[in-house]
């Protein structure tokens, strides 16, 4: 339907400047003959400054308030946003997200998009409107604000996209697209055109930043096409796609760390059935994702286990750790937080065995101890020492043929 | 049914301490076992800040989208004012405009209410709770946030009263009550503990700050009980009411003063009919409320006609009317900033003659000249220069017998 979904985060909308340039661009993409529907985040600090705000109330919010406090950061941001539409002299319309159709479920401060009905968007888009839509927000069976928690505002362009058939969702960033690495640790990292869906997947589990695996697992189900691309450049960024057409054999497009991971190891554990599900049990039960597993080789009546988890859930993991270790007579719990994970993704590995030997071989030539290994079809992350991570991923990007290709090392554009 | 609406403004929630302070007067009110419906305005001056941002975009904003822009005042503070009563360990929900059910017309940044449909309210009474409702604002027939403009809290507030049948609406403000004058100018004024709705209309009407007529018109249509009170005492403020049974024969109840006129003189303008309607229709059409008129009687073939205008329509009223003069052939125009209007108010005047002379004598003891009068069943105005208010009203209130009554001076509590 000529369509596109434009998404912007707080950082391109954090002051009346930035607010004009971003308003500019949509004004450009209308003016090329294109339907428009924008989403946008809250200003700059401003979800944090109103956290803030909570905080000097009371040290337990309720999670229904917080969203409705939370909620008026993107208002503000659409309120303004279409105001410099106006002053271009382009019709624009805000919604709110419960305006624009957008159910969530009851969770608050995390909920998810249950459905949306886009009659008003496309009621306006009929008008001629551009449309500015409130991201990380819904409205929940109760008619209450609900926010959708972490990466709300990509699923909302992403849901939007997928509800209005658009062609395409741009999600402008302030980077240039996706690099085979982060080219903050590998100057040689180049960006790259298009990722399929899997890889973009398995670079967000792996550390990526660039946009969170939720909004890409709805990307995929419902096929949209995915721009990451620059707020602060016309360039083309890189496209998230179905089938990635290859022109040459590229067997890994990317190598991803991740320093936010610790490890956790219950040891002398007893070795009888039941014992992990009621620790793992217990975990997820606290909303702590676990990583990789490792159980030792059974040494008599006991083993260790280990794993790894987010370094931000260890004050909630580690308490309720010792009070299994104590009823089942475990000797100790070890955390170790130097720790980093290092993945290489690409869908060629597919077709192509060998990358895992290539990949601990390469490691080993720097000396580097792999203390964890985890694959998937697509990828393989070993965790190694934090210290470590930085020239693991360098020798990786050389090793497999990803520095430099095409002699083309392209500019850097991280704030 | 055993409930109060309580309504906060914006000073009395300016900060964390100031909004604990304001949860715990709630709480008070609720465990003396009556439910609670509180109405607030946005946080000290974060009208005037979203209003900046707004400002800092563009010089003419768009009616709707600053609706949308400083309605998140309110929600922010619904919020934290919520989660402030959570923590007191009182149940209590905060629920926008909308949510409450406050349905407004399309006039936007200045929409009055049409209908409230309080279930939502009343559900969520009947659960327990202290429902907090975002003052200023509500939905309009494009299911668009609308606000309602000066005075705009205290609407809900009253308006809200009337829905839900409550057995009074408590008005808190950083003045003790309404006074026989304003205490920052006369020392010996003391506080009135009951005044008619019309008397509170008058007063409102010649300059007394402390609630719009607007507000109080609805509270007299639908018979809702004020009581205008201190957000910082306990003791009683001042009660607008139906019928105030007077213990003593109280003939005025108190002396207004407002120096935001300005006088308008149109000079030698022709003396034929349709000249005024012409003038003042004029002037409708661009929001001006004229106050007072006077038509100097004809000389020959012309007149001079003065008015009284608010200061801050001047600017609009000044070209306005040069061009119709230039049209019609008046001599020129005059604008005097410099006059002030004093007013005195009260019921008893119905049944007792003679007021209005002892203003002028009073006055004219004083050698105060009086350029213009206006006059109500309940009131008696005058214009006189601004540099004589001060005395004007000191005189008129010893005069009327209002100083020092009963040997008591309250305090004062102006902030």
């Amino acid at each position: 339907m000529n369509l596109t979904v434009m998404k912007f985060g707080g950082s391109s909308v954090a002051d009346a400047d930035k607010i004009r340039r971003v308003a500019r661009r949509i004004v450009e993409k209308k003016r090329a003959g294109r339907k428009v529907v924008v989403v946008v985040s809250a200003p700059g600090d401003m979800t944090d400054d109103l956290a803030a705000m909570a905080g000097r109330i009371t040290s337990e919010p309720s999670d229904r308030e917080m969203d409705m406090l939370l909620a008026t950061g993107e208002q503000v941001s659409i309120a303004l946003l279409s105001m410099a539409i106006h002053s271009l002299g382009v019709d624009a319309v805000s919604l709110t997200g419960p305006q624009a159709g957008i159910y969530a479920d009851l969770a608050h401060t995390r909920a998810r998009i249950t459905r949306i009905f886009p009659e008003k968007i496309r009621m306006e888009l009929a008008r001629g409107r551009v449309v500015i839509v409130a991201g990380f927000q819904g409205i929940n069976p109760n008619q209450d604000i609900a926010t959708l928690g972490r990466g709300g505002s990509d699923l909302t362009a992403v849901a939007l996209a997928a509800a209005l058939r658009a062609d395409d969702c741009e999600i402008f960033t302030d980077v240039l697209g996706v690099y085979t690495a982060d080219p903050r640790l590998v100057p040689g990292a180049r960006k790259l055109a298009r990722l399929s869906y899997d890889e973009m997947l398995e670079l967000a589990g792996a550390g990526s930043q660039v946009m969170q695996a939720r909004s890409v697992e709805v990307a995929k189900k419902f096929n949209v096409e995915l721009h990451i691309r620059s707020t602060f450049s016309h360039e083309d960024g890189t496209w998230i796609v179905k089938e990635v057409p290859r022109m040459e054999d590229v067997i890994v497009s990317g190598v991803a760390v991740d320093k936010n991971q610790a490890k956790l190891s219950v040891l002398d554990i007893p070795d009888r059935p039941g014992i992990a599900a009621r620790m793992f049990g217990s975990l997820a039960r606290l909303h702590i994702n676990v990583d990789m597993i490792i159980q030792s080789a059974a040494r008599g009546r006991s083993n260790d286990i280990s794993f790894t988890i987010n370094r931000g859930d260890l004050r909630k993991a580690v308490p309720m750790l010792e009070k299994i270790r104590a009823e089942l007579g475990g000797k100790g719990i070890l955390v170790d937080e130097r720790i980093a994970k290092v993945a290489v993704v690409g869908v060629g590995m597919r077709s192509h065995p060998g990358v895992a030997a290539k990949m601990f071989q390469t490691l080993a030539r720097e000396k580097i101890n792999i203390e964890m290994i985890s694959t998937s079809e697509i990828k393989i992350a070993c965790v190694i020492k934090e210290s470590l991570s930085g020239r693991a991923v360098a020798v990786l990007h050389q090793a497999f043929g990803l520095t430099g290709k095409k002699g083309k090392s392209l500019r850097r554009s991280f704030s």
